[in-house]
């Protein structure tokens, strides 16, 4: 008897798609204006969601407070006015698509989510293009 | 070949999250704000999934008019401009949180929907809190 | 040239629509179910705007962190997870419809805006329902 | 290690629920409303997901762009600005329910998707009915 | 010390753009794909707002509930489920843009209206496209 | 008789808070995270207003068809995928806070609008931040 609890949160960065290892013909040919090399950038939407067991002391699979903090500590605060490519650590070598961006998260929260539960990223690039990733 | 049907509703109600059998200082401490005795309220919103094999005859897997009806039969006369606290049996001695609210709807809808089909409910409590139950 | 800055907030209250000097019958005819005596209650949706010149320095007609605080301070702190009737002073003789909350709120605010600037204040009671007031 | 990429799109179309082979009484019980013999309409809501792994090289499922695109030709052209019943000819014979267009445009675009890859279609007929179909 | 008021609905209708006293290529030219002589439709969502003083005794300007039934009787069930251009009387003689939709919207409400009160009509025909009319 | 016809557009951009003659203690105290000098970014939401009186032939105010183009010549072609500190030639000596970005649209659009009709910009930086500019 498993339930999912989701949390909503945002945060704004500034990016570029493209390879270093490639020529600016095939960067702009695969990635077109988001090769701008002066960057643009997008007001992302992140729901993070956990699923498990309700407690039944608490009646919470998991309290909402806490996971809010969580995204907080650990994505807003890592992503949040920045610029992904530049300010990023782990977007040093990896293409910061949304793909990426949302398997880089779930690498940031898996650590602080107890282990029995499953946990799912959903990212927003724009209103109209999102990723979903379960791990 | 299954596909999913899905219709949004909402009802507005007060509640409080708090144990009985705890002391205000551990209500406090673990369900902070939610915990005035004097309650709050949010304005709940309401996905109903069904699931099934389309019937070659209506082209519906099930009448949204009909699950419309059974969510305003069993959901919204139950739950809408209440106090889930006080006027709603479920939760005399349930805590009502999102999570338990949210499996109350599906019990209360699981016995008027075909068995041979899936039921899925998806509760927002707010805009940015929400959780999502197949039985 | 003026120009009109707005942020949005939110808080989530229980209400109950009454007069405290009407018969029980008279409540019922004209405020219905949103008369229940053990309360209801909403996520209330909040957008402030100030209507000013834009300062040349800085570009800002104000600072949007600065009302996002007010809005904080003088809002959320004062009807956030709050039983309206009860908790909140300014609606102890004084019935909590959509259109005195709002009131109630831009008397809050008006104090702490520059008075060469216009206020307004926004109120959603429900997705379908809301209300403007501009002093 | 697979992520979901989603696209939105929409069209705006005339149809008419019905059964040529029955009788106007048995459609208008069935069907209601919706029976209008001269059409009612909707703005469709179309969400659009291809599941699969991420390309190291590129860090797309698959670029959106080229989705969108698809979209476009596909579903777009056929759909929008049309008369369900009359200008399409998948629905000759095929009452044009939400379930029944979300399994024409799966039809439509499953061809032109990689094979290895899973594709999922949301089909609002309006913000409150909707319906998912993944083959 | 004046409020406004505002309820949400919504309706869904078919139509097409043409003016019959033109020649086909030119309502081909001037209304595009929206001259398709075989309709298409929308969901068409409209805000109907009230401004006027709160009743010292309700705290109403106007009872929503009120509001919201006279959109029903004079809007939805003349415009909901039809033919704009077939089944409505106001436009046998008039194209049923989305400018002269919310025009004749206002006009049939306007009378139900408190002549002391101003009445507002938003009227939005897609999610990007909508009018405003105040009389 | 006038009526205001609108039209929504959006534009993804990276942008930086500051002031070149000012120190960055300065810059930091006044624009905080929004001053990272190696920019952050938004999905910019717009909104654009015209008012005027319904052509008796067309039914229009303006045909959203042409704003839209417009929208898409003078500000997505300009704005959309840029870095505005950077890229555009108005934010060379300009602060691209929301206010001075919503008057630079306005600008660019008003020579293209018919005189006689009212222009108005309503601009999103975030889905809480916005606003909105008649020149």
């Amino acid at each position: 008897m498993k339930i999912k609890v989701s949390r909503k949160a945002s945060f704004n960065a500034a990016h570029r798609l493209f390879r270093p290892d490639w020529s600016n013909e095939k960067n702009d040919a695969v990635f077109g204006k988001c090769n701008n090399p002066r960057y643009h950038g997008h007001n992302y939407d992140l729901t993070v969601s956990v699923t498990g067991e309700i407690d039944p002391e608490t009646g919470f699979v998991m309290d909402l407070k806490v996971l809010k903090e969580l995204i907080k500590e650990h994505v807003e605060e890592a992503l949040d006015h920045k610029n992904l490519n530049v300010d990023v650590p782990e977007f040093k070598n990896l293409n910061p698509t949304a793909e990426n961006i949302a398997v880089v998260i779930w690498d940031k929260l898996r650590p602080h989510i107890d282990k029995k539960k499953e946990l799912e990223v959903v990212l927003y690039e724009t209103p109209r293009n999102f990723v979903t990733y379960s791990g």
